[in-house]
């Protein structure tokens, strides 16, 4: 990766002195990820022209690893020739990516310039839902029958192989093009040659059929360890494959989905850097109002308990580290819980499990912190009335408790509802919490103090 | 996947009949990850029975599916025989995770089944630093060199292929066992035998060395789109390779670590259901000490400006939600850049640019909300003293941008000092913006107030 920063700024300096021609003949050497990160750093103004540098294969090449933006931007810019060279080269599955999120001028220039054939298949690909495995595929893969020999299945992969994503699992279908099998690569060239692929494969080919959400297929994956895994229509007829390289993508994007909903934003695909600020303003100003209003519920709580603080006005300043325990503690438990679900290592059904967990969580740490506080008080503020300390400790380990209880059930209850458990974390079990513990606190504070 | 859920519950009833015949015959033929998922959820005095009714090849398979208390569970229990034939047919890499958490005495005795040769690799492999390119590598891969013909290429593929983790991809050594080139077999099938090595392969090898973070690995893997990644030594002597799949594994560990960095968790390995509860609590109060503590600034605060409470007792009604949403205008912007960073998008050197945008959305969504504020007050509180209302509502604005600041420029300062930027999430930014937002909302108090 260093060798690659220095590349970096000798291209840089290049571009400063004119030396165009040493940055051609670099930029076609070099690998086309690295060609692409250099592209998407410059200046708007001279992008198109150093993309005019590459090679007709290193266009098509660094194209696919670009941003949506950059990617645009070019498209608009260059000719229908150039758009056709870029096309041709390019998997399927990479075209898609990048039409799913092009204008509609932009995808008419792109079907413009393509085969007709490739044309059908973009389209239908099109068709699939935004998320579900059908959109994630690739139709570049090598199909098999299982009458052939491992020589003539070997004979075929040598003639077609260079135009296949991945060769290296290969799909033996029977005459209505249903999966029936799968064969490693591997598997036929160790074989026999005479050996029938009918004999070589697997039978039970683990797949997802094209309606199934992508993460679904990532949990197959994961717990398979699978490279390559196939899709198949309603009719067991195979239609794509998905590789592994673009389940990382599928990962990173999910993850970074549930990230963002759980720190109360509305998910967004884009780069933080690229976004503009009405944008980053919008994803975050919906959560604010709505946990704003319903924080509102704690000051009319504590207005309604407005005579036990005229009492004892004290009270008052343990609230925010009442509140704020309380919240930690939620969203401790609720953040464990989003991601045990996420990775399927717990599901619903486990419920009981749990919540008996928690509880006893909550128990232990709500009378350590209740201790920790009485011990603190007794110490640091001698001063302050007895029966207000005992009042904070006890409501302390109590809101410990329910906090930890709430924490874990909402995601398990937006699971059960079907809505994604991820927005149950954090800022909203805090609000929620927030009110709880209020009336923890004033109820325990009305028998206690006055 | 619910054809495997029937196959399950088919499994499950064989138990309760005593029906081991046909349990076995079963076990067998199922794919090895599914065996482990039963052998996993089994009560543990029936692991071991259903463990030895897997054929030879059958129970290794399974086994490095396992998770780790189950193979620790089972290697205490079985012979050495047994033992032997596991690690016999385990991926080095395998054999090494178990071993990286197994404790002192199953180490010895999986050691003392494993050829010489094998126990000098695994105890090299245990000596590299958790977490580096080197514990995560294996040695099963092809290696080639520059004089071979294709053909001679292909030959000895054939005959070392089997033993190998992947054989896609072909690394060229030199005399000195550098790495000089690499060649996909896909190449090699589809050259003219005659054809060197040296002229099919590609030279700039993307690589990592031994001591390289596992995350610097998995931003290799993503950036270049790689299915495996060589791993060289100090000399650029080729001594392992990592594969895609370890590194989908890697980004579920690294971003479960995030995410309970981000919760106020202390990172563990361990499945939720599986993780006793006093070590759940260990994990948690640590944390919640440490806030609960640092929450006492709040109450001093709040202490400190006691005589404007004295005056104007309705302003502690208001300081629940405008801490509050100072706290979840804060995690909003820390969780992205957060992630930003985690994914490479947000580095170090972009903060002021970060700061200037989170400023500027700071600015929008502070004065919505105060707006927001003002007009739900007017409307739902007429009663409520005016000064009272501007006050929480200029409050809110500038709480929100200040928030805002803090919650971009604490991940960034931590990256800079070599620290996790994941610490400073939600739960110490909420801290931390508890206290100033009091600061700002009795200090506008006093002026506006009294």
């Amino acid at each position: 990766m260093e060798e690659w920063n220095e590349t970096y700024e000798q291209w840089l300096e290049w571009m400063d002195q004119g030396a165009y021609l040493n940055l051609r003949e670099d930029l076609n050497e070099e690998n086309p990820a690295n060609v692409a990160e250099f592209l998407e750093e410059l200046p708007v103004e001279k992008k198109l022209f150093v993309f005019r540098l590459l090679s007709r294969d290193m266009a098509a090449d660094a194209f696919s690893f670009l941003d949506n933006d950059t990617q645009e931007m070019l498209v608009t810019s260059i000719s229908d020739n150039e758009v056709r060279n870029i096309v041709d080269n390019m998997f399927l599955d990479d075209t898609v990516d990048f039409l799913e999120e092009a204008p509609p001028e932009l995808v008419g220039k792109v079907l413009r310039n393509t085969h007709p054939e490739t044309r059908k298949l973009i389209n239908q690909f099109l068709h699939y839902p935004e998320n579900s495995a059908g959109s994630l595929m690739t139709v570049e893969f090598v199909h098999l029958n299982e009458a052939m020999t491992a020589g003539r299945a070997m004979e075929l992969i040598r003639k077609i192989g260079l135009d296949k994503e991945t060769i290296y699992t290969c799909y033996v279908l029977d005459r209505k093009n249903r999966l029936i099998g799968v064969v490693p690569l591997r598997t036929l060239l160790l074989a026999d040659e005479k050996t029938r692929v009918g004999e070589l494969m697997e039978e039970d080919v683990i797949r997802v059929t094209t309606l199934d959400d992508q993460e679904e297929a990532a949990a197959v994956f994961r717990k398979y360890s699978l490279m390559a895994l196939p899709v198949v229509d309603g009719e067991e007829r195979l239609v794509g494959i998905i590789t592994i390289d673009d389940i990382v993508d599928v990962i990173d994007e999910e993850t970074t989905e549930d990230m963002e909903k759980m720190a109360a934003l509305l998910p967004s695909d884009d780069e933080y850097l690229k976004t503009p600020v009405t944008k980053l303003a919008k994803n975050r100003i919906v959560w604010l109002c709505v946990l704003m209003i319903s924080g509102t519920l704690s000051s009319m709580i504590i207005g309604g308990y407005q005579s036990i603080l005229d009492e004892a006005v004290q009270l008052a300043t343990f609230i925010p580290v009442l509140t704020g325990t309380g919240g930690n503690a939620g969203s401790q438990a609720s953040a464990m819980i989003i991601r045990g679900m996420a990775l399927d290592e717990v599901r619903p059904r486990d419920s009981l499990r749990v919540l008996g967990k928690e509880i006893q969580v909550g128990l232990i740490c709500g009378m350590l912190l209740g201790t920790l506080n009485m011990v603190k008080q007794t110490i640091f503020s001698p001063a302050t009335n007895v029966m207000v300390d005992l009042t904070v400790s006890i409501s302390m380990g109590a809101v410990v408790v329910v906090a930890k209880a709430m924490g874990c059930l909402l995601p398990i209850g937006a699971k059960v509802c079907k809505l994604d458990p991820a927005i149950m974390a954090g800022p909203l079990i805090t609000t929620v919490v927030d009110a709880v513990a209020l009336l923890i606190f004033f109820n325990i504070a009305s028998s206690l103090v006055l």
